[in-house]
């Protein structure tokens, strides 16, 4: 099967923790061939690492060398729109780190180049990747908790100023819309949506608490998904706890882990897979042997942004998710 | 010490199983002197039980037998405004069974009248009398858990079509605003009220899901309280499962029981004590030994009422709870 040749463009925690790791148990599908960095040691580090790909001083010289048959985009976020857009120019496939972009009014210009392109472009939102999040659907949808009512899900990151994350230079100061909220948030959108369907509208309250995360870092939610369930989303980046995603229906409960499900009094276990792995699998798929791109669809991702924007801009005002993507 | 002469007004669930057991054992200070309910079976039956009183055929009997110095009604929501206007246009003290009335404009009748008269009409609201409630409080005064941001309370009472309650007449259709909703949710904002003080706005879904409930049945919100914590409450009146009440600071959690909270790893006991005992002697030591009525104040009871009311009309929007106070 032919290998996709492909240029890293950013080697920050994204690039070196999360996807190199799945790349590496992927030789048979991907060779990196080059990389480039803001900062030109860290793409060397990331070449020592990856088997010597050719390090490039920028993205335009990377994109024009004619080695790369897709790009691998895991840069600040403000970057991601410009950056899609030349890597199309140049007629090479792209998969690029959610969250799309800053806000959906630039998310709906990568959808636009996406549509009008006959290249790949594929938003790497490994929630969509996750087993756990497809087994609770189909426990749903196979009626083990009778018709649901409401999800709840408390996500407590606890984050603190020396998280990696927190001390990125491009989080201190955010530009895409909540800061963490979206950063965070479009991958608890993705799962919420792939399981429940599409959320019709929200009312929420976002904070800035903590002086040490750049941006915002608390979010509280109530919200309707189109199907009538409803729910409450609760996030805080800096404070501590104990996650619960918890789903109510007529005839029981379910509440979801990574590696399990808690179905009434029975648990569901669910085998781990690497999500990064299955993304960048899912990613080869679709340019060569041309399975549609459903999981990595720019649409999908802006879709996740614009739960996550509605929250942002609701002030405790019931806010319509289709208001944004009109 | 002078006993205060009671008269029952109504010998529905309230009466018989919460009233009287309390008033068992404050017969120090009540003597239950006259009875009267709609049936008279059943008054005869609550006379039986209770030391024999008079049973009267009618409210009016009652209050115009000289026999009482007040009266407690434990009475269709609907008639608690006309018969505490006629107690006190008697001169009888009222203790007057939650919520305060069908909604906040007729609420605010009884307020009114209350603060028009020389005779006391205390709003029995048996959660101001929980010391649990009071025992958070403290905690979180104390700073236990830090500033205080966030609170969520999950509420599954799980009544089903043989409850005693969902068999009343009167509950199978309601004519209190949200049906079960307010009946069992003023209960609910006492609590919330009691520890984190005002809420300033609510969003919220109110739902009437089961058919074997009379109105309404599941209510899921967002709010902010005037301090700025911020908070979820969820009740299903007919869904089946475990309460769940969480405080969440900035440095650490609880959760409430009604005979425990558990602050971060530790478990502080709560000693148990019937509540509707103590209200009944908050209530005795209102009209004998001019304790100000802080606890069963009809005011008290009209906030619960108006976060309640607009829960149920916010359909998702932001509704401010001073509006239904003006």
């Amino acid at each position: 099967m032919k290998k996709i040749r492909l240029g890293i463009v950013g080697c920050g925690i994204a690039a070196r923790t999360l996807h190199f790791p799945a790349l590496k148990e992927l030789s048979h599908l991907f060779e990196i061939t080059a990389v480039t960095s803001r900062t030109r040691a860290h793409a060397e580090e990331f070449a020592r690492m990856s088997g010597n790909p050719v390090v490039f001083d920028s993205y335009e010289e990377l994109l024009d060398s004619g080695l790369v048959d897709a790009v691998d985009l895991a840069v600040p976020v403000d970057l991601n729109l410009p950056f899609i857009e030349r890597a199309l120019q140049k007629g090479v496939h792209v998969i690029c780190e959610k969250p799309i972009s800053t806000d959906v009014k630039t998310g709906k210009k990568i959808v636009a180049l996406s549509r009008n392109s006959n290249k790949v472009v594929y938003i790497a939102e490994n929630f969509r990747h996750a087993s756990v999040f497809w087994k609770a659907k189909e426990l749903i949808e196979a009626g083990k908790i009778g018709e649901v009512v409401y999800t709840s899900w408390q996500i407590w990151v606890g984050m603190d100023e020396s998280n990696e994350y927190v001390r990125t230079d491009w989080r201190k100061e955010p530009k895409h819309v909540g800061g963490f909220l979206s950063d965070g948030g479009v991958h608890h959108a993705a799962a919420l949506r792939l399981i429940f369907g599409e959320v019709e509208w929200v009312s929420a309250v976002a904070e800035d608490l903590s002086p040490h995360l750049g941006g915002m870092d608390f979010l509280s939610t109530l919200f309707e998904f189109e199907n009538g369930i409803v729910g409450n989303y609760t996030v805080s980046y800096s404070l501590k706890g104990e996650d619960e995603f918890e789903v109510v229906g007529t005839k029981g409960k379910m509440f979801i882990f990574w590696d399990k499900i808690v179905l009434n009094d029975d648990v569901v276990a669910v085998p781990q897979e690497d999500s990064y792995q299955r993304e960048f699998e899912d990613f080869y798929h679709v340019i060569v042997t041309g399975k549609p791109n459903n999981l990595g669809n720019p649409e999908e991702a802006l879709k996740d942004l614009a739960f996550i924007e509605a929250c942002v801009k609701s002030n405790g005002e019931k806010t319509f998710i289709s208001e944004f993507l009109l």
